[in-house]
């Protein structure tokens, strides 16, 4: 079945039926606007993210579950930078005419098993055909006291730089989706990436990190991101950043692509965060309260821009910094 | 020049630079999310638009400005017809390589314009390349006094049916274009809607309506939505619904064109509302108020679906009753 036989209001009759309804939804799915209500104290969270065809995913490989779910995850991803409480969808596509309908279900079924996970509520959106490919358009809103909300810019010099989980899976799971694998860990990895929700808030409430962000451009364009809007520079130690073991298995440490995929690789979303040196038995705490590794990867400096340096104490400079949409087109 | 000389965030920069800092936003443009910060005792209103190139506008005849215009327009007409206050807006573009930068730059001048002249702040979003047409997703997000927020359910058998300016111009304008011509008020009333938020709002702040809905549809697709969640019907005099003197220069009364754009045209962007006959001239003073026309065109009725009745007492049926996106895909 396709689309145009349900119809735009019949598609969004099916979606409203399967989300929940908590008391902080004032009007839902079906009116002009989403009325909702905000923790009293609290402050409003924003972050957009766009997922389009044949940019950031193909359908030669991406199913749609997966990717229902990664279309919110890569939003819960930016409320855990910020150290928020992830609340509200909104949630728009454009479909090209051939999408057929068990598809959309799929996907919005993975969208609404991982917002109920995070305790979202999907409360709008809109739908249109598209000419072109399949374009996804996600606003994700949450809430946190304004006083826990961490930002990019509060690194200072001798604060130490933490990473959670490992690096460079979703840019090797990627490689192997190229070449024709379709699983295995690393895979999962890039199609649903499980964002640090749990860990961004217990490090926020307990007001651990001086700065932080989301792993989703490389290490080196996300650290970069932080050091701009600090002001600072940073040492990182390559030979200690964590891998996972699969990781290791599939790539040579002495391959250029294991600088690339560790240094460079976007979409771990893992969280980059600093700490004042006092707090890192906090953070460490923190990390194991929610379940999640965090490692020390190396320090802020009050210099410019991001020295590695790697365990024989040589220093190693990297092709490129990170992923730009616009760099290669 | 092409995007990709500047690269997305040389392109983040030049927007932000332009955007203003009020007190409510914390942190606008450039971290993980936007944290902004509502007016006390008012609930948070959100609402989402996409506006596919080749589906809701065509290159050959949007003008960037009008288009950055439109694009945020659609979005402050769902927040007044909820009698909200618009406040933040995100903005998300997925970008063909070849749109110049030219291009851009003048549809983010044109949507920060009408931000501005609304009391809106553009607080983040995303850009990505695109491989099919321009894609433009806006979520706008408003505020207000929860008891005052008016939602499409209320309608009441005995209400009348009130709606603001006039309707069909935008169709018209829109087969205009099509036809080749660039320039009348129809056509701009197209291409540069402008949606009717101090009105809306002066309804809402006095309590006037009992239901509203924007006219984005045509008015028997959005007059239904009332009805739908409202459980009643409505009779409409089609002879009264309000045109404008170039509407009626432009479409002789007895062609199926006439009809067709005042009944089904979508895009007017005017407030459909209802109220109870007590209240009515409240209603006409908030219009003059606010500077807008409102005309009575009807009743709400106890029975189901809508009836339209002409001038000579006869009962007129649509050829259909409005816009689906999927409907002919």
């Amino acid at each position: 079945m396709r689309l145009s036989e349900i119809g735009e209001f019949g598609f969004i009759d099916r979606i409203s039926g399967r989300v929940g309804n908590p008391e902080e939804v004032v009007v839902g799915i079906g009116d002009d606007a989403a009325v909702t209500v905000l923790s009293p104290g609290m402050v409003l969270l924003s972050t957009s993210d766009m997922l389009v065809e044949g940019v950031h995913f193909d359908l030669a490989w991406s199913d749609p579950y997966s990717l229902g779910r990664k279309s919110l995850s890569v939003n819960l991803s930016d409320i855990a930078a910020m150290g928020g409480i992830p609340k509200f969808a909104l949630l728009s596509v454009a479909i090209p005419p051939e999408l057929p309908l068990d598809f959309l279900e799929r996907f919005i079924e993975g969208f609404i098993a991982q917002a109920v996970s995070y305790g979202v509520t999907l409360t709008g959106g809109d739908t249109s055909s598209s000419r072109g490919g399949f374009v996804i358009s996600v606003t994700l809103q949450g809430e946190q006291y304004p006083e826990k909300v961490v930002r990019r810019s509060g690194a200072c010099a001798g604060d130490i730089i933490c990473v959670s989980g490992t690096l460079g899976d979703s840019a090797l799971g990627l490689q192997m989706l190229i070449k024709g694998e379709r699983s295995g860990a690393a895979i999962m990895r890039h199609l649903d990436p499980q964002p640090r929700n749990v860990l961004g808030r217990t490090l926020a409430d307990a007001a651990i990190p001086s700065s932080m962000i989301d792993v989703s451009d490389g290490l080196l364009a996300d650290l970069g991101h932080i050091l701009a809007k600090s002001g600072t520079g940073a040492r990182v130690a390559i030979d200690s950043l964590p891998l996972s073991s699969c990781f290791k298995r599939a790539v040579e440490s002495s391959s250029p692509e294991f600088r690339r995929y560790t240094l460079s690789g976007g979409e771990d979303y893992e969280l980059l965060f600093t700490v004042s040196p006092e707090r890192l038995d906090d953070a460490r705490s923190a990390a194991e309260a929610s379940g999640t590794a965090v490692t020390a990867i190396g320090g802020i400096t009050s210099g410019n821009g991001i020295i590695l340096v790697d365990s024989a104490g040589g220093h190693y400079t990297p092709e490129s910094s990170g992923y730009d949409h616009f760099a290669h087109v």
